[in-house]
C-alpha cells in the first residue's frame, strides 16, 4: 500500500451567511490552488464531492467551476460522517495505484436535508437528534454520577477555543454559569450544548508519498484508519454510556498506526452535542471509563487545547458534509506547527474522530507529521 | 496493487412496479446471500450505495437491514454514472488493502430526481437529456450521412436482444418499422431511440484475489479502469460526433488492461439513446469513425450478440444508480458463461462502458474471466 499525505487545505468561515453549495465549495478550493506551490488543476485525479445536499451530480459540476478534468468525480454522503468517508476513498484511490492526487470538498447549508434522518421516524419516532444525545446523557448521568455542570465544561472550553479559530461560527466565550442557563432543550440537554448547524466548506488535497513533495515540504500522513457502521438504529448500540463504532474504529486506526491514544498529542472529537466528547474521550482512551468527566475539568483548567482545539463542532459549528473535512485540516495544520494561536506544543500524532447519527457509524483516523 | 475480482451478483426485475429504493436494493442484495457459497454477513467490509435518490444514510440502512456491519458505507453519486463510480470505489478500497470484501448496490426510481439535472438549465436550458441526444444524433448525420435508419438498427437489434433478459424492461421485439414510426421527439429522436427510466436494483460482490476463492470457483477479474470528467457542460465536448471522456477512459483502460479494443468479446454499452451506441462503439475503438452504422447492421443482420447482449439501456431500461452495476452483471455473467440465451460463445474479455449526462464523464472497465 502506497503512504498517502495531506499537501493542502482550504476552509471557509462557518456562518449563517448564505451561499450556495457551490459557491461555498468553490471558495473553500480557492486557497488550495494559491497557496500550494507546483500545484496545477491537471494534477487532481480524483475530485469528492462530501454533502447531504440533494445537488445531483455536483462532484463534476466543481470540477468544471475548478478548471479540473479529473478521472473520478463523485459525491459521497453518510450524513455527519460524509467528510472522512470522503477522506477514506480518496486515501484508497491513491493507496492503490489508481491516482496520485486526490481533492476532497465538503460543504452543507443550514436547512440540510440530512440534519434530521427521516428513517429515524421508524425507528422510535426520534424527530431530532437532540433525543439520542439525550439519552446518552441520561445514561452516562445515571451509571458514572455525571452532572450537567460536568457537561457545561465541555462547552465552555470549547467555545473558548473556538475564539482562536477564525473560521468559528460562534466566536464568543460562554461560561460556565452561561451554559448552565442557557434553555433546556430536553432534561438533560441545554441549547449550549449543541453544535449549530450553519454554511461552511472545508477542502483537503490528498497525494502520494512519491509526489506530495513536488507540493510541500511538511506533508502530513495518514497512518491509521478505522471505520464502522454498527447499524442505522440508535437502540442497536445496547450500552448508551459508549459509542460501540467509535469504540471498533478507534481499535482498527491504532492497529494500523501502530499507535495509542497516549501517543496522541492533539485530537479532533465529534462533540455534535457536548456529552459525545466526554464518551468519546472514554472510547477512543483518552480516560478511563466514567472519567472523561474529570479528563475535560483538567484540560479546562489548564487551558489545554488538546482536544478540540478549534472548537469542536460546538463551538465552530456543524455544516454536516464540511465537519470531518474541517476536523483532519485542523489536526493537518497543528502537526505541521501552523496553528497558530490554537498550536498545541510538540504536536506530532493527531487523531480525527467523525460520526454520524448517534454514533451508529464512525470513523477515526491517525494523522502524523 | 492487489488483484480484485467479482464475485457473485443480484438483480431485481426493472419495471414500473413501485417500491422504495431501500426493498429494490434489499431484492437486489438478497440472490447473493443466499447463493454465494461461505459468504456471511460478516465478510463484508464496504457496503456502497448508488443512487440519485435524495434518500440520505441509505448504505447504513441497507447494511443494517441486510444484517450486515460493514467497516466503511456510503453513497455514491455521479448520475447515470453512479453505478460504475461505485464499482471502481469498491476496487480501490480493496485494492488498496483497506478491505478484502465489498457490496455496491444501485438502485433508481422512475421518477428520480437524476433524470433532469438542474445545472443543465444553467447550461443552455437542456430541460431534458433528449436535446443533447438529438444534437449527438444531428452532428453524426450531418459529418458521416448517418440516416434515422442507421440508428432504428441499434434500437431494433438491442430489443431483440432483451426478449432474452428476463428482468428487461421491454421483452418485446420492435421491427426497424416499428421504430421509425414510433413518436419524434425532436427532428432526429424518436421514443423508441430512448431508454426508459424505471424502478431496478443490482448489487455485485467484489473481493481480493486471496479470499475470492472461498466464494467462486469462476471469478471475473477486473483488469482495467478508465475514468474521465470532462466537464458538467455539454458544449465543453467541442466535437458532437465523438465523446472526448469516453475516448479517454477507453484509452486508460485498454491500457492498464494491456487489452484492446479487438480483444474485446463482449461489451455493454451505455446507450442512453441509441445514436451514442453508434457514437461508443467508434469511441471505443470497435468501429472507425463514421462505420458505427454498419457495425450495428452487421450485428443486427447476423443475430451477433456482441454489443449490449442484455438489451442495452434502450431495451433492458435504465434505473440511473442501477445500470452500470447491472451492466457489469452481464459482463461478469457472460465471462463466467451463465449468460443462457444471451451466451456469447468463447467469451473471455469483456468491457462496461458507463457514462452520464451527455457523456460528460465515463467510465470504462476490462474484465476478464
Amino acid at each position: 500500500m502506497r503512504k498517502v499525505g495531506i499537501a493542502a487545505s482550504g476552509l471557509t468561515e462557518f456562518s449563517k451567511n448564505d451561499s450556495s453549495v457551490e459557491s461555498l465549495m468553490l471558495s473553500a478550493i480557492k486557497p488550495i490552488f494559491h497557496e500550494t506551490k507546483n500545484l496545477s488543476q491537471n494534477d487532481v485525479d480524483v475530485v469528492l464531492t462530501s454533502t447531504n445536499a440533494n445537488n445531483k451530480y455536483l462532484a463534476n459540476i466543481i470540477s468544471e467551476l475548478s478548471g479540473i478534468s479529473p478521472r473520478t468525480a463523485h459525491t459521497v454522503e453518510s450524513l455527519c460522517n460524509s467528510g472522512t468517508n470522503g477522506i477514506v476513498s480518496a486515501y484508497s484511490y491513491i493507496a492503490s495505484g489508481l491516482a496520485d492526487v486526490a481533492l476532497v470538498v465538503g460543504a452543507e447549508k443550514n436547512d440540510s436535508p440530512g440534519l434530521v434522518l427521516e428513517w429515524d421516524k421508524s425507528r422510535g419516532a426520534y424527530t431530532h437528534p437532540i433525543y439520542w444525545a439525550s439519552m446518552f446523557a441520561s445514561a452516562h448521568m445515571r451509571r458514572y454520577g455525571t452532572t450537567l455542570e460536568d457537561v457545561a465544561y465541555v462547552g465552555a472550553k470549547n467555545h473558548r477555543n473556538a475564539v482562536d479559530n477564525p473560521y468559528a461560527y460562534f466566536k464568543k466565550m460562554f461560561s460556565i454559569d452561561d451554559i448552565m442557563k442557557s434553555k433546556y432543550l430536553t432534561e438533560t440537554l441545554r441549547l449550549l450544548d449543541c453544535s449549530m448547524p450553519c454554511n461552511g466548506a472545508a477542502a483537503i488535497l490528498l497525494a502520494s508519498d512519491e509526489i506530495i513533495k513536488k507540493f510541500t515540504d511538511a506533508p502530513v500522513w495518514i497512518s491509521g484508519i478505522g471505520q464502522k457502521s454498527i447499524s442505522a438504529g440508535f437502540t442497536k448500540n445496547e450500552d448508551l454510556t459508549s459509542m460501540k463504532s467509535t469504540v471498533q474504529s478507534s481499535i482498527d486506526a491504532y492497529h494500523m498506526s501502530g499507535k495509542k491514544a497516549n501517543n496522541v498529542d492533539v485530537a479532533e472529537l465529534h462533540d455534535a452535542f457536548s456529552i459525545c466528547e466526554i464518551i468519546e474521550l472514554e472510547d477512543l482512551g483518552f480516560a478511563q471509563k466514567g472519567m472523561g468527566t474529570s479528563y475535560v475539568k483538567n484540560l479546562y483548567d489548564n487551558n489545554d487545547k488538546k482536544i478540540n482545539p478549534r472548537g469542536g463542532l460546538v463551538g465552530s459549528g456543524h455544516p454536516l458534509g464540511a465537519t470531518g473535512i474541517a476536523q483532519t485540516i485542523e489536526i493537518f495544520q497543528q502537526l505541521q506547527g501552523k496553528a497558530k494561536k490554537r498550536q498545541v506544543d510538540r504536536a506530532k500524532t493527531g487523531l480525527v474522530h467523525n460520526m454520524s447519527a448517534a454514533a451508529t457509524s464512525s470513523t477515526v483516523l491517525i494523522l502524523e507529521s
